[in-house]
């Protein structure tokens, strides 16, 4: 019998949500959205306002919300949105250290319930939640990766889009290293058409972009006054859904566990896999410049610091 | 030279944001999201973060947000989800009257601009609403029409493929009349794979399905606790700018001006219409049954009783 | 691990090949496309010509050419399109004993190799050889259906929508009963945007349409002067294969085996059916009228009489 | 009053059938499918055939055959296909000729009915065949291209994916100068994921893919036996016609007329743009290196006296 693959999404925020959502658009399973307990009726009207939504954008997908882990038995891929933001007034280390708690107990339930699951982490700091998540899993490395490059990726390829005034479909970028500030792009792997950027923009305004795709979450943030980014963060989700469900073997940036790649041990660091239907199949491993390599080098060590504050 | 079609959305809560991002996800348009002055930001950093999903999703259209109409020169399609949502303490009147302000001074904001726009409305009381468009625009008929068919059948559709475990695609069904309460579905005019949904359905499921739209936005309302559905109506609103903007020559439900079609003479009701690269392009005229032709009284009265509260 | 499907197309003329070029498209899988020793070169052309189209069109999907049966292994779905057409001189015995022939020998290949497949079968006269296919296979019915149904009613949807100046998604109809001739178009069952067509369209007009749809591949035939339709009975294959592989439970008309339904027995007649991972899913059973139940009578009557010339 | 876009495919042989239904499969726009009056029946017959295809695919679209080039008349985008292969005994001076002639009465004939058509040219040789058209039609140069580049890099990326077994998506590559043998493909322009080919494949088989490049279309005339290529070529032509219909300002290669670009002027040759609009939006100029420039300078040779031979 033919089966529909499903995936489960924990955390029904806005980025859950329309993680969810554009899982279902796609048809690539049926998608159980998960909250706590006092949130289960709020992710429940989520779920059926997008099932109500699916005879209009033609979609055929089951999609349901919830509180109880049960329902997300024998899930095939499980997306990890939950966590808090920082708030003011708490410290980087107590941030940490209550996602890590909700990681913990999150992955617990998953396993439970999906022995067998591949598992796709947001929640930040990315790197180190992505390490507590595959800890607590027990799960092999190829089945506990997180998501950063492939958003960093689409905000650097947008910019450079606008600014050439060309389609987004034709730019390429990638990304190395820790989300955000701690990203390194490598530039001389970006392109339009083809073309380096670096012989198609000044190196002022490609540097002006890069620094702007740094900052790209907290733009978002500072826009919105209340609340951060989601469509895109969605996105790049879904196109790591979709690579695993298709087994499309996609190069892509993801966030995956070094074992000796890059010269990094033990530690979870954003760097280019294949991406297929076993999750992560391959780390490729990139000529790096010594620039390039003491920016990774740096990026690496802020990881540690923020793994050293996991309890 | 071929240039892409504008469509600007007008109000960027959730409804409106979700509906700028389905219509650039298509590729339909380029889209201005715009809000009041003291949303520019947030409009403008959701309209951000679609963009940033462009070259992941994989789709070319400009999005921006903006609190000036000077930037939705030139529109094709308006979509008008501008207005507030009832209050407690707010009587019925109230809530018609401020929605009405809402509708006028963004018409003439639109009209300035877009003197060749088509114009969809979902602002609720969507009857009375659109009538005011339609006033104080000056369009023809043609071009200003309403929302309320599509979400509330959608709804339908969902419900019995739920209940019958078919694809949603197979499911059709009709509504008349006004939203919510007083729509008039016309169950005999509802198929699963072309098989009326009388003889596949009990009537008293099929009379819970019925009640159950009627109620749809309301329990989205309960379910949520905090804000009311987006997702479908969103949905909805973009099926209605897809026909148009490509002259499909959709048969749906709008919310249309009468001029004695179905015995009614200037008011705005829902009935099925073609939708094409005009706008409206027919109204469909439908034998009625004694007991169906009462229903749509009864809920054309109850739009008439809204229009008389209209300042 | 996550797998892709694996779709085996028999038959690598016009009609397979497009049907292996629309399902590669939909990315519904890997596809084998098989025909004899002499065509093997041909089929790997396509096949490569169909792969080379895969980034410009975007699709991540193996698609091979083979006289091997041994490369279909564990197909999830095998459609069957290979088979002879009648030629001048060819009685129309000898045409279904060419083709029981040709289905006989390719259904044990099939099975031989892929025990758990679900067949779908397109050759003519399609009722008698689903049959063969049935028999040969020894698989349960529900593996073993027909295509006609879907292309006649695609057919019949095109010329209504055109006649109509409306968009082809509005149009659904209904076609009992054996292909083409002895087609039973359930007009009651048809509409347009929900509204039954005996009211839309003139009895004269309608009829013209059902004879139309009735000649609907002689009419191509007449035209090309070489050769048979393709796009469409491709595209009518293709959509029963997605509704299998993504089990989207779809109502569609389909050649299925009847024990009792609609008063056969042990024969293969279009009926409508629920398509889902398990291929035939269920027979829906319709209340029909005298006129109705008098022509699928003579439907079936005429599938017996083919039946009869099997060797 | 929005219309549909109106794109006219001239020559209704497989490429160009192919190109029509793939337009029509994405919504761009009407299609008109024309060829001579000898095989009017045989294009009307494919027409017919893919809308009747449209139900089930799900896409509104006109899609007519015919012989009358008034049936053209206002098309936005005409995509001429038409031409004869070369037949044994037949020298290539004979072929040139021959094209030529044929180009010159189709653009004759397009250009009285659509004078603001951009023109978009397959027919072998395509830099010279491009360059009739060009001085005929008397159409300034932005609305004169031809597709070679598409075609050879498609074929590139689709080598390149399966050595390497990863997703077509993420290989991208470059392809300068005349089509086929005359191909300049720009390896160090070539990626995965980004990542430059030289470092991810040896010399050795990188060089057998650019081989079997130049090859790509001879690979399928051996294998078919009995005609050439079509499911790529109309791909690459559909999405030459996506860019400019939805004005994507993609970056393609395309064949262009150049008027000092690359060191060369009055010549058709192929080199990347950005297709957008207004057809070719803008000349790219890459550096080369001097064994590049020197390979394009071959490559233009060859046009050149390709041209010679025009009468």
């Amino acid at each position: 019998m033919l089966k529909r693959k499903k995936i489960s999404v924990i955390g029904g925020g806005f980025t859950g949500a329309t993680t969810a959502f554009l899982i279902v658009q796609k048809e690539l399973g049926d998608v159980v959205l998960v909250d706590i307990p006092q949130m289960e009726n709020p992710v429940k009207g989520k779920a059926l306002d997008m099932f109500e939504a699916s005879p209009v954008q033609g979609f055929d997908a089951k999609i349901t919300g919830t509180s109880d882990y049960a329902d997300t038995k024998d899930s095939d891929i499980v997306v990890i949105t939950a966590g808090v933001a920082r708030k003011p007034g708490m410290s980087r280390d107590d941030l940490v250290q209550t996602n890590q708690k909700i990681m913990e107990n999150v992955t617990k339930e998953i396993v439970k319930y999906s022995p067998n699951a591949v598992l796709i982490v947001l929640t930040n700091p990315v790197d180190a939640m992505t390490y507590t998540v595959y800890q607590t899993s027990g799960f092999p490395k190829n089945r506990v990766i997180g998501q950063s490059g492939v958003l960093d990726t689409a905000r650097f390829r947008a910019f450079v889009a606008e600014e050439l005034d060309v389609s987004v479909k034709d730019v390429t970028g990638f990304v190395l290293g820790g989300h955000g500030d701690e990203m390194v792009p490598l530039v001389r792997y970006a392109y339009a058409g083809g073309i380096p950027l670096e012989t198609l923009l000044p190196k002022e305004r490609l540097d002006k972009i890069v620094e702007r795709t740094r900052k790209g979450g907290g733009e978002i943030v500072n826009l919105l006054g209340n609340g951060s980014a989601y469509y895109a963060p969605a996105a790049a989700l879904t196109e790591m859904v979709e690579a695993i469900a298709k087994d499309q073997r996609r190069i892509l940036p993801a966030v995956a566990y070094l074992e000796g790649e890059y010269g990094y041990n033990g530690i979870y660091l954003g760097i280019p896999v294949i991406l297929g239907g076993n999750g992560l199949e391959k780390i490729i491993e990139l000529d790096l410049t010594p620039e390039e390599k003491a920016a990774l080098d740096k990026s690496a060590a802020s990881v540690r610091k923020v793994m050293d504050a996991l309890a």
